[in-house]
């Protein structure tokens, strides 16, 4: 007998009007990325869903307790009872603190431009009220209520300028539709007709969002997800067709190939210019996605390494996508609240050489590490990570002419030019200002025009 | 675009060659129905799930809830937290006092010939790990265990000569994709397809039920559950083609009118002797299948009106299926361990009059209430349900010969013949053993050979 | 420094003024029988509390646990996280479906005149809301509710002629004030003085039972539990004094010596005469006074072997206690209730031969076995656990005279004398009707006037 | 009849033998407070209880919700069954987190010399197995672990030179024992003397605290509490005598009157000097004393306010106690990690101007506000609040002589000594260095020798 997605596929294609993008990669491509997308540079990334009941360890908890990681394993036969399944976290995860309004709020002054919540795991709860995930969803257990649907209406009232994102996970490790395809050697895909795109479908219409970011895809081929016909429909018919962009997340030996923009991989940060749109979808917490409780102050990246991996990726022509985990009860913890806080208030002060901002033919100076660059027009930006000493900066990468002048960001209210003496045409040495004079703190922006690459 | 199920008709027909049996009522009607099946008689029915753990009211809970009944709202409001869901009770299914074995036992001293599990009621949860019902089954929230597979086994260990049936709901109250289907009048089946269909053929080939109790058939017909399609599979090449007996719950109009026998409506208990084998499916608790906790002793059935309904059932060509609700621990209550011991008691002493029996030409007699007539080779059981003032009966519909010998079922260790004398050619009267002399107790049995009809 | 016990002694000396009975067993025991009591002859006790809760094994769960019994352990084991404790338990002591009213029909139904509820059992949990026990009892948590005084209200409204007794044990296994004076071989008793006692008032001068029964007093001797102060207390000046009851448990050595009444032993029926006053508190679950959700049918005494103790006891002078345990959410199982209704039912009939009776000079009878005596002015009443064979009732203890009438109670509406034919002075036999004549069950009761002992 | 808490304050008498310190507040107040404290300083709250379950409000969630405050009634209402009362929380105390090794380390990081854990609060719940609060303790409930007992060890382990102190409530809200006392205007002390005392010497005895501090003493006068008694036991007899020191919140009207040093008010700061030792006891949550779990960043204390207080109580002569909420997991979230490391970092660079320090003649400047000054032998130190405008600061209260030499704390590895230019007798302007070269953050500190007040 025919498999059913064999014919689903024929019927598909017999359907035929495929509009202007085809179901191939090399047509997907061609499609340019929403201009949005590069300009907005920074976003939050939500990682939400059961794991954050047991928070330990990581987002990965049941497939490292099945895999009989001992700490997993230790943690579970030490404070549950015997069959207590990972199922069984589910009515606990109550989100009663959750106020989508103040997240807007948090994620405005947090200086982010999109948000990505997973509206998915691995795990395969939905967040959304999914028909294809029966009793497996935040309004059949645990909150009771469309967590994703409440997100995205809050977003739209509070902070209309940020783009709502949505992750995904095709696979689940223990949906056993998925086993049985994955057994089959993925000759049938009873998992992804009847579930995958059936949810994919189902978020695109109904909550319509600007980026998809699609994960989960490394065990099967592209053929098996329907993932170019999907796009195809996405790109071409879906009501977010003019403005959504996609990662490259889509089966395996995709990433880092195709897709609107690049992840590569997790925290990928390659430190220099790439020819293609990418994000760097990193952490506050060092070591997981999603919240665990048992992280301590150390675990948690400082605003100066924040920052760090900010001026890195947005040189280097990256997106910054900053991820934190909220509770079980539904609170974003404040030790990451402040980070975002933080965030927020060194874009304030220096985002004109983050948003909107382009690479520079230099991404980091020649001589002084710890130097980034960025332009906008006739403005090039350096980010400099630690205050010189004696407070002289030499740049290597920047030569200067009769027209140089340069500033630094967030220098009093009405900042003077810096002096700087040209090194001919092999550099610059520019002299800070006071620090006491400076709004800023952690990473301080010089802003430099009539000057020229080396 | 053409519907799947419409294709996926279209694939079972080109794939051709059905076997014996079409797909048509005409066709599966003509298969003859196995014979254990009358000649057992007796069975016992367990209505078990996650409505056994509110155990309150019936195990139409859920739904009775939904609607708005006020005492379940009413249960509901006053004892659990706002927000709390159906879904919720899952976890607390914990059947820790489950004992398979032990219920194979007790099953087997009732008298029971067969039994019919629940696999899934209407709430969908199935009772078995099914790959169709992920996260909502017993493997993988409560019990954390097969339990219909761990019942079967049990059955085959320690009662190998009792038949394993199993119920099966093809509806499901509220599961979005039975909702979708029904919302377009039934004209897509993807619940159908994808779910119901799916499980049958699971649970046949998986666990080789010799009973498929359907159940939940009534709101859509018979062509949208694909009844006819199944059966001609479960008839031809299912592993149970030969001893497989199926009940009449296929799709609105179906009951009564097409199956291997027929249960009409629940309780079904004509009081005349039909012309197609039907089962008369009633419970020991007089309101509910599912255990209710707040049932007094005044709300179960008597072992004389047991015993009264069993006679009625079987001298009318009926089997009797007897249910007991176990609770969500995985206990049958004591007061239903006790009815059906006491029936199994009757039994020991007077089951020549049920089991292998058939109907004789009279169903009850005409001269006294409550006396039903069973026979078997040239014997004429009566069954008496009171018994007689001044010890004397009197039978309207049953003519004495001059080899009448008429013996009382359980009297003495060896019997002697009752005295009678005949009204003539209208009637017999028959002489009662004093009561002390006699096992049996509350229906009394007598074994007539060389009598006619009336 | 002086003891602060001796010091309350002392003070309760000083204040002087004790009444009728003084502090002294002599004294106590010069106190009459509450008439009532010896009359009333049945009663109902109830075993409820935290151990409802587990319901299995036993109501000394926590001891046997504690203890390292096997079966004990492996059920925690099993069934919860590490580091339960039982007092973890006590929030799912909840009650819900406990209808006091009901339960006062129930016990009016099975014909008791009296009941007695555990108060506090050895667990120390108190069924009200005890100022000597915060946060360990009904109010505080689990049912949230008086559970002692909302059946004795309810006893005063629906059946007021039963008289209502409360159970309460002295120690409290796992007290840390009763195990540090155990560890000072009881010569503190700062448990006594600060909780004991202080109960014991709170629960006569709120409750006014007219039965206190004292248990838990066997590892320290009377001094310790200052019983005899209470006692005298009790009987000068309680609320209660003219009408209450107390048996024998009141320090080690006490059993069987002092108290109104004797309980001696659990289960305590000498089947001789006795000459103190004395109650047999027996059980319907053979083996627990607790519910336990691990019982079968063959766990309960049969209504046979019911009525056969309650025949025994009250030949011998004795009343019955018939204890039944209720669940953790309020009920009293559907079995048990059976089984109360079945003593009512039996006591409707035979009621005559025991309320208000007196033993007789013969206890049972001397030629057939399972023939128990009770007198009541001149008629002598004998309780026949089996019915004879061919009818014939050989009674060796019975001398018939020229007056001597027998009956049997519950024969038919007008029934007639029984034939008998005398043994000379050596007894009787009598005639037993037919059986399908008599009303009774179980157990057969004839009343005989004119006749005298052997 | 007397009343037994006379008899025992009679016996206290009678056995005679006070030590040194009569129980009467001028005696006891003769007592000279232990040295260590006043060199300690800085200090760590901890509040941690049942109350860290809701963790919502306050650590006064009991009472504010029994009080029927809107907030607490709404969090109840809508996440709770009806009836769940605050007792139903304990048992979700389960501490799985709790690392008392970890926990000591992170006080020694922040700088603290001691710190004080709540035994008992108001709630009465005792974080050790007390013998007076059986089954209302951290060992029969919840944690099952001697929360007290094992922080007590850690300390002594991982920082022995950290004293161990202790916060214990005097009343109970809700404890029948003290409403009854009350309703009795405090004439009987039933609830002192069997609950009260009773704990406090096995707190003493069992754990030997070094700070007694004592709290919820408002509503009885001292002679209820029998504080002195008490208290002259600790000082003449207990284990701890030598060196305990105690608070003064032990009746009604002792507060800022009695005790070894004063607390008055909660987050007393009075900004000038003390004639008493003293304490700042305040939160790092602006508004809650335990854990709540919706408190924001813009809730807690920045780093600067939080060293800005600690300025101001230092100068005074007040110690400065840090309270932090631990969670119910037995966690301490990184946002008060973060602050108390960040003070430990700051008093790694200028804990020579808190440690051992004494208040100066002035306490905060003339001339500039936020300059707050300690001094040790003959150095003055000036804590400057605020980074000086253009790198100077004028001191209105010192007054240079020949020999002074001014550092700034942190200046670098080998700091040379900051210019300076005379105010005549009226003050000093001293100029700051580039701030760059400074180590500290937030609050500097000038280490001045050879000047002399105004």
């Amino acid at each position: 007998m025919m498999r059913v997605a064999q014919v689903f596929s024929l019927l598909f294609l017999l359907d035929g009007s495929f509009g202007e993008y085809q179901p191939t990669w090399e047509s997907l491509d061609s499609r340019p990325l929403p201009d949005w997308y590069d300009r907005a540079k920074i976003g939050v990334f939500l990682h939400w869903g059961v794991f954050s009941v047991p928070s330990f360890g990581s987002e990965w908890f049941w497939m490292y307790w099945q895999d009989h990681s001992s700490s997993y394993v230790d943690f579970m036969n030490k404070n549950f009872r015997p069959d207590f399944t990972y199922q069984d976290f589910a009515p606990m995860f109550t989100a009663e603190f959750y106020n989508p309004e103040d997240w807007a709020r948090l994620f405005n002054a947090s200086g982010a431009r999109y948000i990505v919540l997973t509206s998915k795991h691995h795990e395969g709860f939905t967040n959304w009220p999914s028909s294809y995930s029966w009793n497996w969803n935040s309004k059949d257990v645990g909150p009771k209520r469309d967590l994703l649907g409440d997100l995205a209406n809050a977003i739209k009232e509070k902070a209309p300028h940020i783009h709502f994102g949505l992750y995904h996970s095709l696979y689940e490790w223990f949906n056993p539709l998925y086993l049985k395809d994955k057994a089959a050697s993925f000759h049938t895909n009873n998992f992804v007709v009847g579930k995958t795109l059936m949810e994919l479908y189902e978020l695109v219409n109904n909550y319509e969002p600007e980026i998809l970011w699609s994960d989960g895809d490394w065990e099967a081929p592209d053929w098996y997800w329907n993932s170019t016909a999907f796009l195809s429909w996405l790109f071409n018919d879906s009501p977010v067709k003019d403005t959504v962009v996609v990662n490259d997340r889509w089966g395996k030996g995709i990433p880092c190939h195709h897709g609107s923009y690049y992840t590569c991989a997790d925290r990928y940060n390659p430190g220099i210019l790439q020819n293609h749109k990418w994000e760097n979808a990193m952490t506050i917490d060092k070591s997981s996605w999603g919240y665990r409780r048992e992280a301590k102050v150390s675990d948690y990246l400082t605003i100066h390494e924040l920052l760090t991996t900010l001026a890195q990726t947005i040189s280097c022509g990256g997106n910054l996508l900053v991820n934190v985990g909220p509770t079980h009860d539904g609170r974003i913890p404040p030790i990451m609240e402040e980070r975002l806080r933080q965030m927020g208030f060194w874009l304030d002060v220096n985002g004109d050489s983050v948003y909107d901002s382009v690479p520079w033919k230099h991404q980091n100076d020649s001589m002084t590490a710890g130097v980034w660059y960025t332009s906008k027009g006739d403005v090039v930006y350096s980010m400099v990570l630690t205050w010189p000493e004696k407070n002289e900066l030499t740049l290597g990468s920047v030569v200067t002419t009769n027209t140089t002048v340069i500033y630094m960001l967030g220098h009093a209210s009405r900042p003077a030019p810096l002096p700087f003496h040209p090194l001919g045409s092999s550099g610059v040495v520019v002299t800070f200002p006071p620090m006491s004079e400076v709004t800023g703190q952690w990473v301080w922006v010089l802003a430099m025009t009539g000057v020229t690459p080396i």
